[in-house]
């Protein structure tokens, strides 16, 4: 049975999947679960993944695995999205936490209020932009410095941190106030062969 | 140049750095740094982590790591802590992330506000403690299928896992309500020869 990925197209983290397994050009077989519909929720979801979230995989053994960067971690084994040099895989791997610790919190969580469940701008919660924009700031300084964000070459740190930031916007946050952000982002954007986001 | 490890001795996020060096006999010199007095913030600070946040290591050759996940995951490189098996070692990987995403930014932060920053417990924001206490029901059915969270021995997930489990009453949290999560508590840190949390 090929793999079998259960994520929600509006979701940065599902994405990320989506996107590691065709670099990779790993097969699989999307399952479309709409998060705004409970589908995350229902008991069969459960059993694969008690926490609820999207994304999950479900691998040729019916073994499951949730949290988006663990997946793609586990489907980039062995391959160059993962650096072969020990320093440059830990700092990869500080990139992952720090996205969903310090990133994806603010940015994504932004992004999810405004435009799919109509909260109004004004109204996002002050400490939510201002972390945001803070996560921001700091990716501007490390792609000042080099074209991605470890070694010179594209691997998980860029992929993951990737998913959300380029629907910053979505949340009100202004790129255009990040330059550097916003090259790196459309040359990302660029080698998995996306589309600027809407 | 011996390891440098700096960290703040209230935090569970630095301890997880010291008991996988101390479980793998890694030497190392501990290096106090006070959050609540802003020493994570100095200049000095800042220019080994950008982000301000403890642990970070400083290896021998003078390059720093951090986040506290990615930093156990660099050390413990080859060692029992890291599953040999690859599907085992995703669903170690899958408990980093949640730790980081649903567990210590609930139960650790309640505790830092309750302890540190002496809120009143009734004051927490209510939905701090309602997802602490799913994180603490997710725990409870996991330690309830086996004695480790993952395979049948101790390994990276127990480590980080356990850091502000066994701290979670500092913030309210009754960890007698989850009877499987005590245990296991109980059980990780015997074999971190630390004693009961106070």
């Amino acid at each position: 049975m090929v793999l079998q990925i259960f994520g929600d197209s509006i979701s940065g983290n599902c994405l990320k999947v989506k996107w590691t397994a065709d670099l990779l050009g790993i097969p699989y077989r999307w399952i479309e679960i709409d998060i705004l519909k409970g589908e995350s929720r229902t008991p069969d979801f459960l059993a694969m993944n008690p926490a609820g979230q999207v994304p999950v995989v479900r691998l040729s053994d019916n073994r499951t695995i949730g949290q988006s960067n663990a997946i793609i971690l586990h489907l980039a084994e062995g391959s160059r999205l993962i650096p072969s040099n020990a320093f440059d895989r830990a700092k990869m791997m500080e990139w992952l936490f720090w996205e969903q610790y310090s990133h994806e919190p603010y940015i994504a969580v932004a992004r999810f209020q405004v435009r799919y469940l109509k909260r109004p701008l004004v109204e996002l919660d002050a400490q939510l932009v201002e972390r945001g924009n803070a996560a921001l700031a700091l990716l501007e300084l490390a792609t000042q410095k080099a074209p991605f964000l470890v070694g010179d070459q594209i691997n998980l740190a860029d992929i993951s941190l990737v998913a959300y930031t380029r629907m910053a916007h979505h949340g009100g946050f202004i790129l255009t106030q990040y330059p550097s952000v916003l090259r790196w982002v459309r040359k990302i954007e660029d080698v998995l062969n996306l589309g600027v986001a809407d």
